[in-house]
């Protein structure tokens, strides 16, 4: 059913400054920092087991829960990343460090396949007990896609041997015969990467065994938590969430209809279940995505893609509740969100799941990584009173790599093809060639986007060739103007479902501008949402901005509005974080010296004419931390 | 210190019809009902202790924390208010109760005075060894107050004398000497308790152990939480709540300068604080309160009078995050705060802390029973989505005897007297006769309070005597007027620190009429107040008023709307709840119409006329379920 086919990251020159800085800054500098940072935190070291292993630092089943139960997820994913970076140069060093990884996973993993380094060190007696609350799959997932990201960065093969050795026991534990678990992972995740698996084994085991993790969830009565939880002696009903919409297992996944729950958990699950629609042709499972994904991004989503306003169960609560300062947005949920929309598109050529894709790259996900690329957001709020700040690392340090590696495969968002197709989905200066049926083609994409609409995109066919081109036109942008060769194309005629369609026979030499005017947006958000009532956000392009203290230091940031009629300014900063374009407007402050020491009275606060400055969201909080909010009071 | 004292509510006839019908509920239906859910729930039955004792259903120190260990304190708190009813009107059936309770709490006394039933039951050999957490002071404390209210309502002492008996054993167990413990409750609360049993005993001691909880409170290092996690193995930073301020300890009491931790504990604490301020004349104690007060009223208190944001810590967070329906602002500590502002009145006359006493008790207490007296709520949000419903019972019953004492000794927060000085703090029908200097004086104050504000206030001196009349002037009153037998007082000129102080001979049969007009007032909240920004509350007298889905059924409450312009007429309904006031507006509600199935766009919603009834926020959820809504988007 999939009729598109991302173009590999691998075959994708990212030219343009924007995504250029972000790159060299994690090839450079996070991914060697990501390094140390798990080697400082005893990540690396939990790998090599010591005869006998450690006592257990807490007890089973206690509340006191580790975190140390995922440090294998993340070696994995830090391997997916630094494995990306090879692709971009290779690097002795890095490779170094990973070979080295996977020996210790090779002494680890025990003669049955099994490699769990958390369960072989402490517990072994204890494996596959606590599927519910304690990641082995998951973390088998993630280190099967690094093993397969090394592999395909350098040819490899030894991790991706050890770990198919552990997905060959894996899939003799689970499944539908008897004497099999019927089980599946309270995190779901290696469904996405034994899918990536059988891309590079085409053996059909490893699709045929993500299907079933993912059509075995949630089928019940028993659940299958509930009879792992009796087994071990505990009562399911004690089980912390109180409920298990919160790993998406409250009911088979073809019957879901809501999103709800952990949000990590179920954008992974959903980009599973896109792979499988693909691989399957499965159009009730098709149908399922479409409900969900509407039911996310009409009435449980941020402006900045962020997803689960929740801390308590990182995830969704109901409608339209999406309050700003406690946001938890987590960047791993924006980062996931990606993928799943990344896969819905690629099934259809839609642009809304484009218009999603980058409204979370661009904002929620983004934000997940600084400026110098070394400090970090787990959470992603709205508002801040200047609390809130970046992490050099975290006790749970998932999000770091998981924006990492988004970041060093960011090129594999841009294009895709189709019969006789070439789509652009993304926009920032990238280059690449494609085969399509006809031939070769290269294609060069110019532009200083998202600071500026103005779009070249030079087609290169090895010969001439009949294709159809697809521009994808973002739901923001009106006024939109193309021409090729300088001759202007009736864009409202030819756009489809998003994309500017041009079908014609390409020659060397052609060239299509494309001009996507970018004024400063307001933005409005559903009546129903109360945090954002009597509220504006401002967006250019795919930018959400936001109000921080350090562009305003006249002004309480909270206390700042900005009257619907008053007028909104560009600014092209070359000084400011390498060269940005910031929004200067006309708005207002509300005067304190009037407001007695009191909480309440009968007249609002008085607001007197304030300037201030708004810059891109994603960068906030890279200078002296401070007050920051993204929705400003219309006042 | 204390100037003033308050005329026991058993000195005071209820004679209006608002406080009427309420304590007429509580008398006929909360009491004899919250009996019946004690017994139901085996909570009377805990008191009886078998032999052997049952085996503990939670492991010690676990995180499966039990609500039982509160359970004394349940029946201690009931004891109370049926005890005050019992001053209404003696009842063989209610006597015959308690007695029974009686009898079971003397036979579980340990012969060393100890007298925790949980602990007597359950794990005697642990007694004292968790103040930090398992409330074994708070629930001794509430069962003094039923025993000390017992005592004065029947003159039996059997419940006080066991009680005294354990009061000795606490006094030996904890103090200054070597020997003792130096320690003191997580939950305060019998500091208030031996407080009151001083003024029963007039034994010095009882006032010094109250001191010795408040003055030891905090002082560090070591800290004694500290102390006695060690004592039993556990690490002190494996707290849960992480911070000391949780329970007020974080500093000795007189450095703390900021309202923080558990909403309850503090509200307890500041009103034991309060009574050693007047016992002992400590200017230095009433500093702090005064800091502590203005920290609360001014920069965290819910216009409904309701504390504590989080449900995390069921307390407060940071200055103006007072989120609406997420809003915690439990029952409790909406009537704590109630005694503690009583007990700053008492020392100061300042009517700023009667306006509190009246907000938190017309609003934010008043809210937490229902209509019919036997539902209730422990959390007060000030937005619903229809899914915050009232409790017939609750895990934690804490709430549900905290309104019913507060209700049935409202009585008590009417009147004050002081030398040659009978002050007036409420109003809404109830007569007294209290003794001053020159003799005794009835007092029958006339009104339909809280729904108008025209009030006769007859007194009746034995006979003509010369003091000083103290009416309390609400903040929210303007364009008062009053007359002495028909003729005018300046008010303005005579009105102190919030009263209206009229000095003269007074003569029987001379009236005073007091107009407080009640004209509907919007309110705004301070511009830090994220939650109410572009948002308007309504408010008539005392009382604050609310948006029910119940009377608005064409609109979602959510998107009803007030303009700032818009017209705000008074309805008297005798046909709702026994004869209200509502509010009608012309209001506006966002259309859905025109918005289509998206959560942001550019335009905001577009609003319609929509007239909309408003109704006190105490009655809401007492018809069906449904959304409501304090503060309405000014659109």
């Amino acid at each position: 059913m999939r009729q598109y086919t991302p173009v590999n990251f691998a075959d994708v020159a990212i030219e343009g400054s924007f995504w250029h800085e972000r790159l060299e800054t994690v090839l450079t500098r996070t991914i060697p920092s990501q390094h140390r940072q798990l080697d400082e935190h005893g990540i690396l070291e939990s790998l090599t087991i010591p005869e006998p292993p450690p006592p257990l630092r807490i007890p089973r089943n206690s509340h006191a829960f580790t975190t140390q139960i995922f440090w294998d997820s993340d070696v994995g994913k830090w391997i997916e990343a630094a494995s990306y970076a090879l692709r971009h140069r290779r690097d002795a060093g890095i490779e170094a460090q990973i070979d080295a990884i996977t020996e210790d996973l090779a002494r680890a993993q025990l003669p049955d396949g099994y490699l769990n380094c958390w369960y072989i060190g402490r517990e072994i007696e204890n494996r596959w007990t606590n599927l519910r609350d304690n990641h082995e799959l998951y973390c088998a997932g993630h280190m099967l896609e690094g093993a397969i990201a090394y592999y395909q960065a350098t040819g490899k093969r030894r991790l991706l041997d050890v770990m198919l050795r552990y997905v060959d026991h894996i899939a003799e534990t689970f499944g539908p015969d008897a004497g099999q678990r019927h089980g599946y992972c309270g995190h779901q995740e290696i469904e996405i990467a034994l899918i990536k698996l059988f891309a590079v084994t085409r053996d059909r085991k490893h699709l045929q065994l993500a299907a079933y993790f993912i059509n075995e969830r949630g089928r019940h009565p028993p659940h299958y938590f509930d009879v792992e939880a009796k087994a071990r002696g505990d009562d399911p009903a004690a089980f912390w969430a109180r409920t298990y919409e919160y790993n998406q297992s409250h009911a088979p996944v073809r019957e879901q209809t809501k999103v709800v729950g952990h949000a990590v958990r179920a954008m992974y699950m959903y980009a599973a279940m896109a792979d499988l629609v693909a691989e399957f042709d499965d159009a009730e499972l098709k149908r399922t995505l479409e409900t969900l994904w509407s039911d996310v991004t009409t009435k449980q989503m941020y402006v900045t893609g962020g997803l689960g306003p929740s801390k308590h169960n990182e995830g969704f609560t109901k409608y339209y509740d999406l309050p700003n300062d406690t946001a938890y947005a987590e960047t791993c949920a924006s980062v996931a969100l990606i993928f799943w929309a990344q896969r819905m598109l690629n099934i259809d050529l839609d642009g809304g799941y484009a218009d999603v894709l980058e409204r979370a790259l661009y904002n929620g996900a983004l934000s997940g990584l600084s400026r110098d690329g070394e400090h970090y957001f787990y959470e992603n709020p709205l508002a801040s009173d200047g609390s809130h700040r970046r992490w050099r690392w975290h006790t749970c340090p998932c999000c770091t790599m998981n924006v990492s590696r988004l970041v060093a495969s960011v090129g594999g968002y841009f294009y895709s093809t189709g019969p006789d197709t070439l789509a652009v989905h993304l926009y920032g200066g990238a280059s690449t060639t494609v085969s399509l049926d006809g031939g070769a083609v290269s294609l060069r994409e110019s532009s200083t986007y998202p600071f500026d609409g103005s779009i070249r995109i030079a087609l290169d066919p090895h010969e001439a060739m009949r294709f159809k081109l697809c521009l994808r036109i973002p739901d923001w942008a009106r006024d939109v103007a193309a021409t090729v060769n300088g001759e202007a194309v009736d864009v409202m005629s030819s756009t489809v479902n998003g994309y500017l369609q041009i079908t014609r026979e390409w020659r060397p030499g052609d060239v299509v501008a494309l001009d996507l005017p970018m004024p400063v947006d307001r933005i409005y958000a559903h009546p129903r949402v109360a945090s954002d009532s009597g509220r504006v956000a401002l967006r250019r392009g795919p930018l959400v901005f936001c109000v921080e203290g350090a562009d305003n230091p006249a002004a309480s940031v909270p206390l700042i509005g900005l009257p619907r009629e008053a007028r909104l300014d560009v600014d092209r900063r070359p000084d400011l974080f390498g060269g940005i374009v910031t929004v200067e407007a006309d708005g207002t402050v509300a005067s304190l010296d009037d407001w007695p020491d009191v909480l309440y009275r009968g007249e609002p606060a008085v607001r007197t004419p304030h300037r201030f400055t708004a810059i891109p969201y994603y960068l906030w909080n890279n200078r002296e931390p401070g007050e920051m909010a993204v929705w400003l009071p219309e006042a």
